[in-house]
C-alpha cells in the first residue's frame, strides 16, 4: 500500500502540517527540516496527492487557454503561438501551469457553458462572446479576453492596435508614392478585419485616393490562397503597385506570386504585411511588416489572469499593445 | 450559496446518482430526464465540481505533455508543434485534456521526480532518461516516450526513421551526381544526431567517398546560425556542391546564404532538408526535404498513452514512423 503524509511525519518526527509544507511551500521550512522530510519521503516512496491537494486548498494552480474552435490549430498558428508560449513562461515564472483547449471543452451537453476542468482561471482567446464571458463568471471563474475587445463591465480585454497598425503599414507605402495599393485581407474575426480595414481606407483617404474594390481582396488566410489572389491581381494590365496584406502568412503567399511573374520586388510591386510572425524574416528578400508584440500581448493577460485569481478586481479596460513598423526588403 | 447536487436532484425529482450521471456520461442517461435535469440545474444555476469530480473518480482525464526544459520553446519549435498539435487533436478526440509542462515542473525541491499535477499520464518528448521514466513509474504514473529512444522494459518510445530518413536524402544527392557533399547538423539529442550522421556517413561511404572534415559542421540549429555556417562553406574555393541540412530550418538559413551569394540553385549548389516543416513550402525556390509523419508521431503518443491509461500493460516497443523523400526545387 502507498505511503501517507502520516507515515512521513511519524518516521521523521515532524507533524503532518509540517511535511506537508515542505512539499507545497519549501520556502517557509527550515533547510534541515525539509531535508529530514524528503529523506523520509523519499525512504517509503511518498508523493503528495495532486488531486487530493487541490481539494483542500480550493485552488489548483491551472490556467485554461482557450481558443475559439474554428481558430484551430492553435499551436500551428503562426499568430497565436507566441502569445500561447508567451502565457506559458508568464505562468511556469508564476507557480501555475497552463491547459489547453477550445471553446467546445467549455460546453455541457446542454450547451450551458461549465468549467469541466481544474483550473483557477481563463484566458479566452480570439472570437468569444458577452455570453459564455458572463457564463463563466457566475461559477466565479476570473476571466481575461485576449486579441478581442468584448463589452463586459469589470473585464480585461488585451488586444494590439489593429486599426493603427494598418495606418503605419498603408502610410508608409503612401510615402513611398504608391497610389495603386491593394488589401489582400484574412477571414479573421470582425475586431480584427475591421480595424485593419478602416485602416487601409483611411490612408487612402487621405490622399485622395478613391477605393478601387477590384484591388479589396478577403481570403482564407493561406499561403496557397493568397499566391492565388495575389496572381490574379497582378495580371491585371493596370495592376497594382503595392499590395497590403493582413498578414505575413498572406504576404509570404503574395511574394511567391510575384516571384514567379518574374516581378522586380519592391520595384515593380511592393509587399507589406502585418504580424512580424517568424517567417517574415526567414524568407528571401525579407518582408516589410508591421509588429504586433505577441510576447508583450501573452505576458499582460497571463499576468492580468493572475492577479484576478489572486484576489484583484480588475476595472474594465482594453490593454493594446503597440504596433511598430519593421522596415525590410520588399517596400 | 452555491447550489449543490442535492438541491437539483431535490427540483427535478431525479436521485443524486442520475443527476450526477447526466453529467458525466450524458450517454448513459435517457434524453428526457437528461433535459429535466439540465433544466433543474439552469433554474438553480448550477455546475458540477471539476476537483470533487476528479477525487470521486481517481482519475482527471489531463494527459501532460511534458518537453525537455532546453529545448523550450516547444510551441515555437517547428518540429514540436505539429506533434504537439496532433497529440491536442487525438486527446481532444478521446476525451482528454492536455497539460504542457517542462521536465522541470516534475521536479520536487529534493531532486525526486514527482507528478505535483492532476493528470493520469504522461508523454515525455525529447531528451529525457531512464531514470525519469523509473521515477514516474513508481508513482504509477503511465508513461510514453516522443522522439527518443530508451532502453526499459515494457516502455513504448514513438520516434521516427532517423538513419533512414538521412539515407534517403544522401543518396538522392549521390544519384544526381554530387561527390562534395557537406553536412549542417543541428546540436539535437544524441539519439537524433547520431542517426543522422551515420546516415550521412553510410551514402558516402557506399560511393566510396572520405569524409572531408571541412564540410562537416555543428551549429546551434537557427536559420541565423546556419546563413553564416554556409556562407563560409560557399566562400571555399573547391565549395561543395550539395549541403545535407538536418532540419528545414537550417536548410532555409543555408538556402539565404547560397541565394546571397549568387548562386543558382541547384545548378551552382543543392540544398536539402530534413522534417517537412511548414517553412519548406514557403520559401521560394521550395525546399527538398525529408517528410517525417508528424502527426502520426503525437496521435500514436496519444493513443498508445490512452491505452495504458485504460488498463492496457505495452510491450517494449520503439515505434519508428516511415519518413519520405519529398523533391522540390532546392535539388
Amino acid at each position: 500500500m502507498a505511503a501517507t503524509i502520516l507515515d512521513v511525519a511519524d518516521l521523521c518526527g515532524y507533524s503532518k502540517a509540517t511535511v506537508s509544507r515542505a512539499f507545497a511551500s519549501p520556502d517557509q521550512v527550515a533547510e534541515k527540516t525539509r531535508q529530514r522530510v524528503y529523506e523520509a519521503a523519499r525512504a517509503l516512496n511518498y508523493t503528495p496527492d495532486a488531486i487530493a491537494r487541490a481539494m483542500v486548498r480550493g485552488r489548483t494552480d491551472n490556467i485554461g487557454f482557450v481558443i475559439y474552435e474554428k481558430q484551430y490549430p492553435v499551436v500551428l498558428n503562426p499568430f497565436y503561438s507566441p502569445i500561447f508560449e508567451s502565457v506559458l513562461q508568464t505562468c511556469a515564472r508564476k507557480g501555475y501551469s497552463l491547459f489547453i483547449s477550445s471553446d467546445r471543452d467549455l460546453r455541457l451537453p446542454n450547451g450551458q457553458t461549465c468549467v469541466k476542468k481544474q483550473m483557477d482561471g481563463i484566458i479566452l482567446a480570439g472570437q468569444s462572446d458577452a455570453q459564455m464571458v458572463m457564463d463563466l463568471r457566475r461559477q466565479n471563474m476570473p476571466v481575461v479576453v485576449l486579441n478581442n475587445a468584448i463589452d463586459v463591465d469589470d473585464l480585461t480585454c488585451v488586444t494590439t492596435d489593429q486599426y493603427g497598425g494598418a495606418l503605419l503599414a498603408m502610410r508608409h507605402l503612401t510615402e513611398r508614392g504608391h497610389r495603386k495599393i491593394a488589401i489582400i485581407a484574412g477571414a479573421f474575426s470582425p475586431h480584427v478585419c475591421t480595424s485593419r480595414y478602416n485602416g487601409y481606407c483611411d490612408a487612402l483617404r487621405e490622399i485622395g485616393q478613391t477605393i478601387d474594390l477590384r484591388f479589396v481582396q478577403t481570403i482564407e488566410p493561406t499561403a496557397e490562397q493568397a499566391t492565388q489572389c495575389a496572381s490574379m491581381m497582378l495580371s491585371l494590365p493596370d495592376r497594382p503597385t503595392a499590395i497590403f496584406c493582413t498578414n505575413d502568412t498572406i504576404a509570404v503567399g503574395t511574394l511567391k506570386a510575384a516571384l514567379r511573374a518574374g516581378l522586380r520586388i519592391p520595384q515593380d510591386v511592393a509587399i507589406i504585411g502585418f504580424d512580424d510572425s517568424e517567417i517574415s524574416h526567414l524568407v528571401e528578400p525579407e518582408l516589410t511588416t508591421v509588429r504586433v508584440d505577441k510576447a508583450a500581448m501573452g505576458c499582460i493577460a497571463a499576468e492580468q489572469l493572475i492577479a484576478q485569481i489572486e484576489g484583484e478586481t480588475p476595472p474594465k479596460q482594453v490593454i493594446q499593445t503597440p504596433v511598430e513598423l519593421v522596415i525590410r526588403q520588399t517596400t
